[in-house]
């Protein structure tokens, strides 16, 4: 496992992440993964990845308090070493911040704080500096793994699982872009996500997974990648798709499931297995997370989703903040 | 060496920082050094930084080229490392580029990827968004040092030195603002800083180094970090401070002593010896880079500057992008 590189599925933002990495030549023998899966391993079983979040394209000054602002940057940016399977040990922060405005640049790395020491980690540095536009915040974290999971794993004949309900926090973006206020249950889904870190440690202790995703880009998006860097087609059953109770509430269940699939930042875990080699019973016991199948692999490429009249189509591309983040 | 925090110098920015580190606790087991040097570091010798770079504070697209503009992110980062005598090994960029205005993000990676090649680093991540305002860039660099050297083992007795020649960066910021180009001695000096890798591995090979620092905010200012955190008092000699020929000449001497001392992203290595152990002649030949005594740590606090009639006055603050950076 020496400087692997992963194959990065459909997106806009991804097609410039290809460009930047395409002509890269090896990589150094300190370097265990290199780019395209959720973070970076690097020798000693150090995981690093880095998660930007931009006023007004990840998430409005309006919408959240200047500490959630913080707290979810850093979440962001945990949650792709929960996807890892790593445990979280430090964060570095930052912050370009507009003079103006009044920007609570203390409430936010208070948030930030907040997230780390809720997952064990310490903010050991970062940057400040004014910005003459947005609030930007760039979260660094690393965290270290016996053994990382990445997103190639994923063979012909496993099952696809995911953590929690979906849709809930573009549910919530969703009320937001229309006028409404949201319900506290979709507002905190958004604001304060809840990185499944001891989740991710508890199915790899049991040496179930074989390839797994945080769901930053939706489920459809975030499928695409493990599909692509596998070489296999997923297959979601539309019917089967956990959808967040609050989420189907507002919304109704058509568009609750496509929020669930390209909706985006629901920071749930997406992982795959060998088939019936999963207990939910015991994990929700263990955690008080729902765990669901979701789906399965096959031979082939892309995301597919499988209606319950069993028809298949393909399951759509994703949530993409470079081509129609929320503004 | 288990858990250090660094204490931090005078400055705005600085104020800020010890506001959000203020009421941490202990520091997690696997970090060895924590907030307040130029880096920190990790089990296993990972020394970690992150470098912002703002349009409009740190940079304008109409002073260099977008290839630069990644260049001198990536510079910024790695010359962190430099400062811990580290040995780069991988960076993170996230970048969050403006739709309008044709920012070539290809080639802001290029020149990022550039630099990191030139000191061995690979791009092993990152991130990108748009931005609804400036271009916004910030890099993530790792190394790995077998002895990093922090900024608090200044000695009173100990010699001060520094690598190059200062004010040309600064020189060309001012030239801009003022309307004019600077000639291409100051500019490269700005757009394509080289970090001081080799020589601060050299410096430490020969165990000579007792404390160190990159010069980001300017002579002045970031003495008088390694004065706090040793809790000594440093002495500029003003007669002896290498002065950037380029920035002499555009300025005349005393401005570009001004420029040397408080303005800032020479990158060059500011370190501290015991007296009488560097050798400039061996180093010049090995490095073809100078090295000139520029003062002497004592006992006592802050940073003074002695002119050439041997008065002594304070040195000033220095450079500090949050207060004053350009705009």
């Amino acid at each position: 496992m020496t400087g692997r590189r992963v194959r990065l599925g459909p997106g806009a933002e991804f097609d410039l992440i290809r460009g930047f990495l395409a002509d890269e030549g090896e990589l150094g023998p300190e370097i265990r993964v290199g780019p395209g899966d959720d973070a970076a391993v690097l020798e000693g079983g150090w995981v690093v990845t880095t998660d930007l979040s931009v006023e007004d394209v990840h998430f409005r000054r309006d919408w959240i308090t200047d500490a959630e602002i913080g707290y979810r940057a850093g979440a962001a940016a945990i949650s792709d070493l929960a996807a890892m399977a790593a445990t979280p040990v430090a964060v570095l922060v930052s912050v370009a911040c507009p003079r103006a405005g009044g920007v609570d640049l203390v409430a936010v790395h208070a948030g930030l704080r907040r997230i780390a020491a809720t997952v064990g980690a310490d903010v050991i540095g970062g940057d400040t500096s004014r910005s003459p536009g947005p609030l930007f915040i760039d979260v660094t974290a690393l965290g270290r793994a016996q053994r990382p999971i990445l997103r190639d794993g994923a063979e012909p004949g496993d099952d696809v699982w995911v953590t929690g309900t979906l849709g809930a926090s573009a549910a919530a973006v969703n009320t937001w872009l229309a006028g409404g206020t949201p319900p506290e249950a979709l507002r905190s889904a958004y604001a304060t996500p809840i990185p499944r870190v001891d989740e991710a440690l508890c199915l790899v202790d049991r040496e179930v997974v074989e390839a797994m995703i945080d769901l930053s880009d939706g489920l459809a998006g975030d499928l695409g990648h493990v599909a692509a860097a596998s070489g296999v087609r997923i297959v979601i059953e539309a019917g089967r798709v956990p959808l967040a109770p609050a989420a189907e509430e507002a919304f109704g269940p058509e568009a609750a499931l496509e929020l669930a699939l390209g909706g985006g930042e629901d920071y749930e875990l997406a992982f795959v297995t060998d088939p019936g080699v999963v207990d939910p019973e015991y994990f929700d016991r263990r955690h008080g997370v729902r765990l669901t199948r979701v789906g399965r692999v096959e031979e082939g490429e892309g995301v597919w989703l499988e209606g319950e009249d069993g028809a298949i189509r393909p399951a759509g591309g994703g949530f993409d903040h470079w081509r129609e983040g929320a503004d």
